[in-house]
């Protein structure tokens, strides 16, 4: 199965566009926790029980697991153990490198831990994408509008009358010859997500922002979606997973797994 | 001491530019090396016991060692120990994420590895590079112009009628406030170096791209140094590191390490 058949499938049959960012912090877990011998699993692993029949995907930020070390490899592998057959995982690493240090990251990333997907960033051009592209099977969501307030620095930067990132869309537009390759745009962002889609037709866009950053979801959904109301992956992580602090944390994220869910689909009905 | 005066003052007792960056791959270093119980770590040591009176830095590719899995955070931390004091280490892994992301990774980077300078992406803007310059002690280099044929696809791009690097550039220089920073130029790239250094002084320059990808020396040294004929950090990897194959690894990579610190020097008595 291809990604992007993946992909749609997987909304289809969860009925979900909601994608949970597994951003687990060893100082923001419930205490309980920290007696585990790998509490961010045991975090993780509680999250996903909790939430899997209502996601498309989970997203896993490798920044927090590189700061736990050694540990933090074994982590992942453990998460990614966790997560049902179907369910699409977003290796979160925005790697952009060259030659052999971005075929070793391609590698550990797609092969080694076995993510689904994963982020990589555009500045170093075609050589430092195409390894993560390989595989029809898994795919690559580029960096084009990010929801920080440092996009204005690069992202927005006029080529030709255009902002740089539509050129990054018009690249990975071409650079998509299998069929796997999707864009991330930030759900701060509601004009340039509309933008994108037109220029997108199917292709997936990673939709972070919602929840702690802000970014508006009714947005995310009209303008992110493709023409049938999917492929918008929507990405919410710590209003999610620290919904509670306390021991009933994965109950209180699987009420706000579903709340965001049916707001997702109740816009969907009435757009799409 | 800053990262300045630390890089100027191991360049100058050292009598060297030349930085050694340790890509090690598993599947090319000497065979009987496998036998060891960390056959990367002892690569490494005994790289840098044959060479370390002949650097001013050591960079250490973070996708060489993520690709080993969880032994390679090990690794990394013994690699960094067998370092003398006052020879910079280089974390290159062109991290480029938000807030919390951001800081995880130069936490991982900086604080838990210990590098004295790390690489990053520009293409998310300040708040993504800004977590790596917070101490004074360890730099940060931005990438400007790659030694890739994809760094065409996007930082050659005119915005004003100049090259986006040329706007990475001047944004670096803005947010240079600690005097911590840096940025990456490939030695492939001879014109734009020369435009690189017109344009920030003093700046470290981090060159990769010399012997395998074929980047020209002289050139690096011409264009790449400050008035003083310092503060370029040319880097030179598997031509040294695998300079053979054989248990004379430590010896041949001894030699070639020689071979280019003089040239770099002869280059330097030339044009400073």
């Amino acid at each position: 199965m291809t990604f992007y058949q993946r992909l749609r499938s997987i909304q289809r049959t969860n009925k979900s566009l909601l994608c949970i960012g597994l951003d687990t912090d060893i100082n923001k877990i419930p205490g309980f926790l920290l007696r585990s011998s790998d509490p961010l699993y045991e975090f993780n692993r509680r999250i996903i029980e909790a939430t899997h029949d209502l996601v498309c995907a989970y997203k896993v930020n490798l920044a927090f697991y590189e700061a736990a070390g050694e540990q933090g490899w074994r982590t992942v592998h453990r998460t990614l153990a966790a997560v049902p057959a179907g369910i699409v995982t977003i290796g979160d690493a925005k790697r952009g490198d060259i030659g052999n240090s971005a075929e070793s990251y391609a590698r550990a990333l797609l092969d080694d831990y076995g993510f689904t997907a994963s982020t990589v960033s555009p500045y170093m051009g075609e050589d430092s994408v195409t390894p993560f592209m390989k595989n029809r099977e898994q795919g690559v969501f580029i960096l084009a509008v990010t929801s920080n307030p440092g996009a204005k620095d690069f992202q927005y930067l006029k080529v030709r009358g255009r902002p740089l990132y539509e050129t990054v869309i018009m690249k990975t537009r071409r650079w998509n010859r299998k069929r796997n390759c999707g864009l991330v745009v930030g759900a701060t962002r509601p004009a340039e997500l509309r933008r994108v889609r037109e220029l997108t037709a199917d292709m997936p866009l990673l939709i972070p922002g919602i929840g702690a950053q802000g970014g508006d979801l009714r947005s995310a959904v009209r303008f992110g979606c493709d023409r049938r109301g999917e492929m918008a992956v929507i990405n919410a992580s710590r209003s999610v997973i620290y919904a509670s602090r306390g021991r009933d944390f994965a109950r209180a994220a699987r009420a706000e797994a579903i709340r965001l869910r049916d707001d997702i689909n109740r816009y969907r009905d009435s757009y799409f």
